[in-house]
């Protein structure tokens, strides 16, 4: 673009174009430049993965990460930048190089060799599960709706159990299972509810039993950092190879009883798909151009929006399970629905002071963490704005 | 860290602390080397600064920015780098050079000098745009609740007159404020709703008028890709200074007619806002332990939560002027709470089949906008897991 001879020297005020284009070529260079380091950066992470892999060394090394983001920030206050900036730039940098290492180091199998039945192992999350034991290489096989007359070949030597079939079978499934399963296989389940499956594994089941919910879907490309939740039933050193076989993935596990599982579930899935998918039928129901709205709208819309969204891009058949769970599901969502009956009564009183009077008692509940959910919205906030 | 006698050359098998140090030692470098090409890419931007400053040139210049990356990921792709990584870490160097150079561009000011004065100036919203005018050396001056007495010395020679006072008094206020104003003043206000606030306008000045709708809150740093609706009124040309310096300080301006954005204000902010603060009220209520239920979660969940949290660390009373706005808004709360009592007496029936028929015919109407709320939301929600 620059026209060599016309380039001015740095010091001499000169006609702007020629000099902007030079200033943006020197960007340019810069910037082949960062792109060279991180490829460089990329290779000798490589090599770090091989030695984690020969002397079986965990992926993620949370001392070392932010030993490392303490140094880039004090380079860069140093050097006159925001750390923030640089700590938002090496942040992606580190994510990345996880899952980069975790696409070699966690194929490693706690157990290789082990007999793994999945249970519907045909449906989204059975067959997700199948492909991650199947990498690790764990012996899987697969028993499905039409394999019960197979039941008798599928379980001699089966190390663990895991049953990835709809809610409401669950019960039943393990019942009908679990006769023919060795005394010492681990039986586990993945409902997104833990009270009532664990206590039909238990029943059916003499050896090893414990409850998991994932909380994440069959979409999902890396297990790094997805969460899985739980809860203890039987034995649960026996248990132990599976939960490191998970950590070895890179999920996070949070142990919790069956019990405060699910009383929490039903406020954090139950309520709010039920919300959601009441919003996004409600947007139908009014023909609202979403594309219109968009462009009106502040990135919190947008981010609530996309939240809709997604929910509709997913599979009814388990938004009904959780949803239709329990009684006490029901009754929740019967509460909520009053609240809201009250408050709708608030504003039809036109009692403005009244709402305000609520609103500053929530506030206050919600104490510090208002001011830390500022932070995360508006950090995220500025990602949407700048990316989409 | 690494004891240099023992370091071992790169060919030969060795043992792995050493080597595993020596490689993060060769990490450290490369990093430290990125940081400084960072600070000269600043320094370059710097300059960039000043030429556009010279010549009046626009901080944000899409097409170089899409060439940009562009050339970035074609790089990555060749080097062996995923090309998505590139981009994400290169959007977020662009956003920081933007917000940069409009922290100096961005004070520019389109008609320097001019007397603007702000009805409402020591509210939230009042005090900030003020600071935005002087920044950009206007004549400021402030009218509020107690000024009065002064209006007579504060309108003369006024070229913009900004309405910055809440919803419900904005019409009386423009009423009582326009017989003072110089016939060639624009008389413009900031409200979230448009329709009253445009015709009261209209009504008391017969000189430019225009409605502005900011969606963005006084704690804004900066006003880079920040949403402005614009409402025309009358004499738009006249009121064009002011668009201008809008979209000099960073602002995007959306035009829409008062009518359709009090509609889609309905939805977006009003049935939104309700039942956010609803959504809150009922976590208060039952006194669900908030900590907890973030470690039991799905990093959704946290964005959901994140932006319940976010509600409430704002002013309850502009939530209620948006809330308590019109009678179609309540209206509009009504139909919205019918719509949740039909889907729970689904619930209450047990009828899953028909609440996936229902959920089956809104994802289809939603369309191709699933997809894309789903790639937005999960870009998000990486950006949450690896951040938080």
């Amino acid at each position: 673009m620059t026209n060599p001879t016309q380039s001015p020297g740095s010091g001499a005020p000169a006609p702007h174009k020629p000099s902007l284009d030079h200033l943006r070529d020197q960007i340019d260079r810069l910037d082949k430049q960062l792109v060279e380091l991180l490829a460089q950066r990329g290779r000798v992470v490589q090599q770090v993965t091989e030695v984690k892999q020969q002397h079986d060394l965990p992926t993620f090394h949370p001392a070392r990460e932010e030993n490392l983001i303490s140094a880039r920030r004090a380079q860069a206050t140093q050097a006159g930048l925001d750390p923030d900036y640089i700590e938002d730039l090496f942040r992606t940098v580190l994510r990345h190089s996880r899952v980069g290492q975790l696409s070699t180091l966690g194929r490693r199998g706690v157990r290789p060799g082990a007999k793994v039945l999945i249970v519907g192992g045909l449906g989204n999350m059975g067959r997700f599960l199948s492909n991650w034991f199947r990498q690790s290489d764990y012996d899987v096989r697969i028993l499905d709706r039409d394999d019960w007359p197979r039941v008798r070949s599928l379980t001699p030597g089966v190390e663990l159990c895991l049953l990835a079939v709809p809610i409401d079978i669950t019960p039943s499934v393990a019942a009908q299972i679990a006769p023919h399963l060795p005394p010492a296989c681990v039986l586990a389940d993945i409902t997104s509810l833990k009270l009532k499956p664990l206590e039909a594994m238990l029943q059916s089941h003499a050896g090893p039993v414990v409850g998991l919910h994932p909380l994440f879907g069959p979409a999902t490309t890396t297990m790094d950092k997805q969460i899985v939740v739980v809860s203890p039933g039987r034995q649960s050193e026996q248990c132990q190879w599976l939960l490191d076989q998970l950590t070895v993935w890179g999920n996070v596990l949070v142990e919790t009883s069956a019990a405060e599982h699910d009383e929490i579930m039903g406020i954090v899935q139950a309520l709010r798909h039920f919300a959601t998918f009441t919003f996004g039928q409600f947007l139908h129901s009014r023909g609202v151009p979403i594309a219109r709205t968009l462009e009106l709208s502040s990135p919190i819309y947008r981010l609530e929006l996309a939240m809709v969204g997604r929910l509709f891009a997913q599979d009814p058949a388990l938004y009904a399970e959780i949803v239709f769970a329990t009684p006490e599901r029901i009754a929740l969502l019967k509460d909520y629905l009053q609240s809201l009956q009250q408050n709708l009564g608030l504003v039809e009183r036109g009692d403005k002071a009244e709402f305000v009077a609520r609103f500053r008692k929530v506030a206050e509940w919600f104490g510090p963490f208002s001011e830390q959910a500022m932070r995360e919205s508006t950090f995220l906030v500025e990602k949407l704005v700048h990316r989409f």
